[in-house]
């Protein structure tokens, strides 16, 4: 009998947001795969860390930061046949993922790859607009309020397009692209009030409004509501 | 010295997707207060039962099923008032919620009568949309997607506006409005593909594919993919 592919999501980065599904998970699952940049172990293997005991077979899907669609998809589809060798051999295999696996989460590239084959099982996470507005203490939505997600790699038409019906938004993966979408927010006359949320749960991150800001990394996100 | 109101995401009904952070403040936290129907415990108390100890000061929030905007105010404001009795008393007070505190939650309604007079922090939950993806095995995002998510409760033409320029949506509060929803998701040709998923993560739950169901619970969904 095969085994079964586990989506695990680990949340933000603080290690107390890990669900106790998932550190049971951890514990007992014996294979782990995690991505990684191509040096170290990553966002999601550092965070999930303290409840990962020793002795687990660990597979590493190392991708560069910023990789190319073909870099993605010879990643992933070596670490798919890697982990389709364990499944078959009925070990069951946790896939770490930082967030939640399904909302932009990389475990949707092995799932993609797997679902046929196999049984899967997903523990979702603390995904991170949930967890910058915790941060924050700034409410996402209430009662009949529409919200928008978008990642800042869209156009600003698009971006537009989504912000305009919604009550609030989360804009998304905002690294490079602040100064555009802050212009964008400006003109549209809501950059007052919008907060820019970095390395939301960590050690170092911050919390400013956006009007103030001029840089912002990629594990960052803003915060709108009208 | 006063104390912190602290809101509390006690995540969808699966009482292994609280957080380590939840578990630990239901256990050391003096005072809770949940939501809660005119009698019983409520599913915020209920799911989260199994990590509170014996012994706790607790104020339940009761309002009727859909209460009027009166009711609302004044069981929000009495409880507030209770609360700020404690905070003001120096005990540490935990307000829990289904899901995640500011993502549709009612912690709002506490936090926006005492944030200005007490400290408040808050502990991010999985909220229903990941959970509902999570045991559909459904992606909601990936990329450079952008995610519409909706209260059903809105009219169809602001419906439509939030799901045409999004990749995918969740469409919450169903309930009463699912014949309406699913007409005009059959409009916009996305009617196939589209999942319904009620109760998620609890013993009860159903997921069905939209186009074949005729009646939905309040506490359900609609995942939307293109």
């Amino acid at each position: 009998m095969s085994g079964t592919l586990w989506g695990i999501g680990i949340g933000p980065g603080d290690p107390d947001l890990l669900t106790v599904k998932a550190i049971r998970l951890l514990g007992a699952l014996p294979v782990l795969a995690w991505p990684a940049p191509l040096d170290g172990d990553g966002m999601a293997r550092t965070i999930a860390s303290p409840h990962i005991p020793a002795g687990k077979i660990e597979i590493p899907i190392r991708l560069s930061f910023r990789p190319e669609r073909d870099d993605t998809d010879q990643a992933y589809g070596n670490a798919a046949e890697t982990i389709a060798g364990h499944l078959d051999a009925g070990r069951d295999v946790g896939v770490l993922c930082e967030g939640d696996p399904l909302f932009f989460g990389s475990f949707i590239y092995v799932l993609d790859r797997l679902r046929q084959r196999f049984p899967v099982q997903v523990v979702p996470g603390i995904s991170s607009p949930m967890a910058a507005a915790a941060m924050a203490v700034k409410p996402l939505s209430l009662l009949d309020d529409a919200v928008a997600i978008i990642p800042a790699t869209r156009n600003d038409e698009q971006i537009r397009a989504m912000l305009e019906p919604a009550d609030s938004a989360v804009i998304m993966k905002v690294g490079r692209h602040l100064s555009r979408v802050k212009a964008l927010l400006a003109d549209m006359g809501l950059l007052d009030g919008a907060v820019a949320v970095e390395r939301a749960t960590l050690a170092d991150q911050r919390i400013l409004p956006l009007a103030e800001i001029s840089s912002l990394s990629y594990f960052s996100l803003i915060l709108v509501h009208k």
